[in-house]
């Protein structure tokens, strides 16, 4: 496949977005070559004209299956929403309500410009088939808890997923292991986990010091804080995605300098639910990546990423009182080869380059509220929507044209979703 | 015009916004009567099925020809912005240019659910001509600022103003006096402007409280905190639009309880000047109204006031630390009939009432995005875009249906805004 006469973003040496104009040529899933030729025509060709291509973007943190609980419970405490809101109906889902669930996530992230993200969930089956299924380049993990005491039979759970799934999808499917976070498992189970990870070689995904209510937690019940219980497991021995990381102190910061993998800060959660606004400045200073992410459906309501962008470099802004902070360039990086970094898939995708996977969008420019045109990055952070992504391709194929779904049949998926609502509903 | 089968959205006596169901007859640019109904085929019927119905949003607070300026200039500190990249640009714009630029804000502002806004800033009739031609509600004002001494030449523009336009197309445009803030205004001037927004019977438009900054200015300048500064001039004496009301101090809020009109709230360009966070709690608190703003396109890079009232919501639960602080039912009402208090024609809009002016959306929920539907309200707040309002009424009048323009050429505002931006930015 040819895209022709496209104007198209990459990072230069200092980190700053630029553009170019030019063609890119997809070939067996990948960036075969990007510069000005032709082709014969054999090959596909896509018009790019009034188009700006872009790496796709990375949902670093998803829970998508979460999706049927979207505004279900708004402005209430994080306690409130989570124990007498969010559980109780989990726990009544069926392997149905969660597949559809995940696949409305996944037609809604694909939308809006996500070509890769990360879930931590339970009845992980239906959300692999759903990833096959929708086109999407996903990384997935069993969310460990301890709440009864079959560690095995968690662990061995975990495991499954790692064998079942891991380098399905012609390799777009990949697996994490996911103790859950501090307060969801003990010492042994943590360490168990972290032993997992290292046997099956995926990495980690874990909560980390979302509320300030955790580090209290973890403080009385092991006199340690967040960042130092995970670290007498070995969390940091391992690659690791961090969700979250809004309350550090010094030493946090100093432990999480030599960290493999990194941040993914989930902007809007955090402000929904009241948890304050994680220092992603001094992260970046201290050399700690950092990601974006949504968080699942049902505290961010929105999937859309180009809304975390705004929040993420709003949020900073006034923290630090400083225009200067986290620039819509910074910002574009999180959101595309930070959070591939982060996933442990970074070497395949994050940004238009030869060579990697073919994970692009194209935005239509043409638009009332993107006029007129001074700089690409301020435009897409602040200006642009999910809804002015017009294609996507998620490895090499087509997956969205025209804003028309290529992989999933949209009005299937929003009536089944609605429908599972309203039994899961009616078995509270 | 009848909207037959419609959702619609009102405030109950507590302030919860409930969804009826229901058809809403439209005669003379009023809503006639809300019900369930049958009328003859000379009536033109539009098919609500599938749509939500909720009073046009209030954009409180704007300067719309600086679209034309949309990120030119981001990331960078208030006082390099306004001095260095804003202020140069704007001393070259014609009036030519002005007219585009105000033209694609309203274009932009309809497209995305605006049914009323209010404007400052020079060369005010090229804004009414647009006013006018695009059929938007419009509050217009000329922005006073004492740049040189010729104070009765500007006062005299701004009479002018009220004369030309007050009452102008069909009743939609009205008028203010507009002293642009403490910081620009010395008394005397202002003390001329209060007196003229009396002899004239129009509220007064200013910016109050935007930066620290301010605060110490006027304090050195003048020995008083810029409420008080205002308090001395008169204004609080006035029906008064009071622009941002970030810094504010125990005295201020006393002083602020029995203000008349109210203070629009900007959250996005307060986050992305680094100005801080209005503390839209306390004034609530303190009883006085807060609407909403986007305040320019070039600060706030967008017009989209969904994605103000995501802001307002997620900036004080950030502030408070709290997910119940300011509801999705409390933005909403901020948006619509504390809006039009402010700009003072809330007996006219505001909400979907009998008797009232028709200024009304149709927004698309049949999206992945706005699936399931557990509660309209939070929807609408944290989930919906204004790329999801499908149809515009203003004034009883059709302005936009499936997301088509009916007052505007799309595509000769993005052309033209482009062509003169060009030049704009050679003249510099």
């Amino acid at each position: 496949m040819l895209i022709q006469n496209i104007q198209y973003m990459t990072t230069s040496a200092d980190g700053k977005w630029v553009v170019n104009t030019g063609d890119i040529l997809i070939k067996d899933h990948r960036i075969e070559s990007i510069g000005n030729f032709e082709c014969d025509e054999t090959v596909e060709k896509l018009d790019g004209k009034g188009m700006l291509a872009l790496p796709g973007l990375v949902n670093g943190h998803q829970h998508t299956p979460m999706s049927l609980l979207r505004c279900y419970s708004d402005d209430v405490t994080l306690m409130t929403w989570l124990n007498k809101k969010m559980l109780p109906l989990e726990m009544k889902m069926s392997d149905e309500d969660r597949y559809w669930g995940a696949l409305l996530s996944m037609a809604e992230m694909i939308k809006s410009g996500t070509t890769s993200y990360a879930d931590m969930y339970i009845g992980i089956d239906t959300i692999g088939e759903a990833a096959v299924e929708s086109g999407i380049r996903s990384v997935i993990a069993r969310g460990l808890i301890a709440m009864d005491s079959d560690y095995e039979g968690r662990l061995k759970e975990a495991e499954n997923v790692v064998d079942r799934w891991h380098g399905k999808g012609d390799g777009r499917i990949t697996t994490m292991i996911a103790p859950h976070s501090p307060y969801m498992c003990p010492p042994d189970f943590l360490r168990a986990a972290v032993n997992l990870s290292k046997e099956k070689n995926v990495p980690l995904h874990i909560h980390l010091a979302e509320t300030k209510d955790e580090e209290k937690m973890i403080q009385e019940k092991h006199g340690l804080r967040p960042v130092e219980y995970l670290k007498q497991a070995g969390v940091f021995d391992r690659h690791v995605l961090l969700a979250h990381g809004v309350h550090f102190n010094d030493a946090d910061y100093e432990t999480l300098k030599t960290v493999q993998g990194g941040i993914i800060h989930n902007p809007v959660s955090n402000a929904k639910l009241g948890c304050g606004i994680s220092d992603v400045k001094r992260l970046m200073e201290s050399g700690v990546k950092v990601g974006l992410g949504t968080d699942g459906p049902a505290s961010a309501s929105s999937l859309d990423l180009f809304l975390e962008m705004k929040a993420a470099s709003w949020f900073q802004k006034l923290k630090y009182e400083d225009a200067a902070v986290l620039s819509a360039h910074d910002v574009l990086s999180m959101a595309t080869q930070n959070g591939a970094d982060i996933l442990g898939i970074g070497d395949e995708v994050g940004s238009l380059t030869v060579g990697k996977k073919a994970d692009i969008l194209l935005m239509d420019m043409n638009k009332l509220h993107l006029t007129p045109s001074h700089e690409h990055a301020n435009l897409l952070v602040y200006s642009a929507t999910g809804q002015d992504v017009d294609t996507v391709i998620i490895d090499g194929k087509i997956v969205m044209r025209g804003r028309e779904l290529k992989t999933i049949d949209e009005e299937k998926v929003i009536a089944n979703a609605k429908e599972r609502t309203k039994e899961l509903l009616a078995r509270l």
